[in-house]
């Protein structure tokens, strides 16, 4: 077993999702890697890790509306019965701040995968995403830890 | 450190929690395997992992009522303080799609899990569970990963 | 690659997180381990583990009162359009102890970490949160399993 630690850099423009799947598969290949495990951690509290679908842009549009839906600029209490408008305690780094801490929260930012004969094991419909949650251009950091058996060049 | 890669069928009917503790155990067991990790993932966007209360069934009852309440079928749009009677942007293919998507978003897909001894480390009232969230009658892959080492058979 | 595998131990006193960083930092210095990842699991299920802010507490605030008014004490149906006053069908644990469990089915209780030159690698503003959903002082166990490479000391 051997082990490869980096990571990936990922620009994001506002919420949305970016397809690192790419980025990740390469990184397999590119350290010969036949079979292992893959850690994926990314590095901040206001955008989440998620696999989900990768064919209907459509999906990722109402992703994120959904996610917008349950959790409001204002505060939490607007989703009480008798909505108050009143803001979170935490909103000096701006009003998207807060409710990108709570989607972080109710996601993932921290995803284990597999591969086997080189191939990362994933569905035909599943992508690996960075959702950013954060509403202005940032720079965001996924460590890629891979613990695996390279491949054995005498028998290629 | 060896490591040995697999996959579980599971048949699903309709939203509910399929209970897959004893496939992972059995599956520990039967490749010898004495201390390791392993990795889960389930190979579709619209059915989860989620590791909850394995005694009283109706904690999985309020589970898929819960969730269904907050991911309703017509829209994220329902959710507002003004509900409109709206559908999603992605509902080709069949109302409980996109809900399903959603749900599995909310929840994990990917588990990691540990175990020595031959035995897996869960708590008491843990189970694993494959939680499905579409209504029609389906067969899902759950990928399954360990890392580890062997029982010693010198010594038993 | 070597592997260890132990348990943390928090005591908590109601809804609201617990640092464990320092603890698992601690975890992989005091086994020398240079390189490796680590996989923790939280044994019940009305707790979680999550990575989320350290810098200002009003994060964590704002994090349990937004999961509380989204997981009422009283039902589900309270967040319906029109609201009716009834009970979960899992209640005789105590009102707090069906919404824990459906809070951590929205969160986390397996996480996955990378550490590098006896490092882990977290953001410079992520703390790894034992994260409480029950009202009663509780005692928690964390499993915590390292697989990595030790330290050379031939080389220090």
């Amino acid at each position: 077993m051997e082990q490869v630690i980096s990571s990936i850099k990922v620009i994001t423009h506002g919420q949305g999702f970016t397809d690192i799947t790419y980025s990740v598969k390469k990184f397999i290949t590119e350290n010969n890697f036949a079979n292992g495990i893959l850690i994926l951690n990314v590095l901040h509290t206001s955008c989440s890790l998620t696999l989900n679908e990768n064919a209907d842009p459509n999906v990722l549009y109402d992703l994120n509306k959904y996610i917008e839906s349950i959790v409001p600029y204002k505060s939490y209490k607007d989703l009480n019965i008798q909505p108050q408008k009143v803001s979170y305690e935490h909103y000096q780094e701006g009003e998207d701040d807060m409710p990108a801490h709570i989607k972080t929260a109710l996601t993932n930012n921290s995803l284990s995968l597999s591969f086997q004969n080189e191939k990362l094991i994933i569905g035909v419909w599943q992508a690996i995403y960075l959702w950013e949650h954060r509403s202005e251009k940032k720079e965001r950091s996924v460590n890629i830890h891979v613990i695996g058996e390279k491949i054995n060049r005498n028998y290629n």
